[in-house]
């Protein structure tokens, strides 16, 4: 496994294996490797000859009282997670490496952006799709794999890479969850211990939703108060949203029909957390 | 020679090249191709193993009073040049190839707008750095060609290539001058008899321009007005805007120093006619 921390060398070592003809799967990251990050690698790994990993904290998506400073950084543990995996090039720059410069051309994410955790964080996804457009050059994936976990960020790349042609290909994968169904993240920790035992209702309301619409419930309305009811009985969190919404269109719907998305978000006392469930009702 | 129409057809063509390791030179167009063009094309020949032309009036760089209904079209005679010059693939796409649905990510031009040609086009290089990104992701050329007469154009699309770290070079290719000078242009056949007799004097002040810097004049106000007196004595043309500008950044300079930029634009009856010449004064 190679670390790499410049562009110049990594533009070396990409081109070396485009000129073998090897197939690149990409997995960028901000670090701190969890459960979630070893699901996109370790798919990664199965369907490609070299695996890069990136590992990149990224001012441009952190607003101004956000916590870029304080994002939890343990770059020998993810070296250690990335051998594991079986990663062949953690890309690993410096900010300056980055961005040498302030961009010349700004990108804007004009669509999907004014619903679920975006409404609450303006100008983040506007840094996401700068810094993917960077990373892809960079690196030249053949497939480059995000959770379904970060549903919006997920709709906004796919929506990304068909306004512009990208040569690659987007990876949905699944999330990763503890055996009682809570989503797995870096922040459970910071849940206590009745919090912990509280938590999985989130992931077991969005299930109750699947089964009230499958049995025929299709007013969106109906089912975000269902869902409402179940976390507030069931959790002491205090709701920050929950939604239902086309998928990846990220559009309001009268009637669930097509393809939507139920997504949520619950602040507990040291932690927000957020899940969903994507799926076709036909 | 191939004309290929349809995103699909032509991500399988480029594939296919890329998968013998052919290196692919591009030159992307609006069609209606002119002896620059052919100088692009010339370039592009020599230097690839395969050219690959595009053919697009690109709406998007059009502002709402602008002539992209009349913008002057070819298809016919353009496949001849395209021909002639030895083109490979020439993507002659259509507006909704192109643009299926509104973009969800937009572009934005932040530097290098506000002078020269830009100030009067107020988003236009919104629209060409869109459709470039697009081209270039289609394309996946080695290099890619653009002339020196669009000088704003080429620093801009520089700007973008490296910002975002386009795995591809941009090689700048000089204007192409008629024996008197005149740089090479569809527009020059509009000029009156006596116009196009005096237009000539738009590349000599330049050149001017320069002896005068070589011989120690270093305040560009001076320059300026010498430029602007000779124009105004040798032609009837109304002068749009004369600018020395440092290159690429296409900033003002107090004092002509480094590489620099000096750039005009000169109205005759029924065409505007624009030249520079880009140089480095130690």
């Amino acid at each position: 496994m190679r670390v790499i921390t410049t562009i110049s060398e990594l533009k070396e070592a990409i081109q070396a294996e485009k000129s073998q003809q090897n197939t690149i799967g990409f997995v960028p990251t901000m670090g701190y490797l969890h459960e979630g990050h070893r699901a996109l690698l370790k798919k990664a790994r199965q369907e490609n000859q070299i695996v890069v990993l990136s590992i990149f904290v990224n001012p441009l998506q952190f607003g101004p009282n956000e916590d870029l400073e304080t994002y939890p950084r343990d770059f020998e543990q993810d070296q250690k997670v990335a051998g594991e995996e079986g990663v062949d090039i953690i890309f690993y720059p410096s900010v300056t490496e980055m961005y040498p410069n302030e961009l010349s051309v700004t990108m804007t994410v004009n669509k999907r952006t004014d619903v679920l955790c975006g409404e609450s964080r303006p100008g983040h996804f506007d840094g996401v799709v700068a810094v993917v457009t960077k990373l892809f050059h960079l690196v030249q994936p053949d497939k480059a794999y995000f959770g379904k976990k970060d549903a919006q960020q997920l709709a906004i790349i796919d929506g990304l890479v068909n306004d512009y042609n990208f040569p690659l290909q987007i990876v949905p994968v699944d999330t990763v969850r503890e055996h009682d169904g809570l989503a797995k993240s870096s922040r459970n920790v910071y849940l206590t211990e009745k919090e912990r035992a509280e938590a999985p209702a989130l992931y077991s309301s969005l299930l109750m939703a699947v089964d009230l619409i499958k049995a025929g419930e299709d007013n969106p309305e109906s089912i975000v108060n269902a869902i409402t009811d179940r976390i507030k009985t069931e959790t002491s969190g205090e709701i920050d949203y929950i939604s239902i919404l086309t998928y990846p269109g990220l559009e309001n719907m009268e009637i669930i029909k097509g393809r939507y998305i139920i997504a949520l978000a619950v602040k507990f006392t040291k932690a927000r957390l957020i899940d969903n469930v994507i799926l076709v009702e036909e």
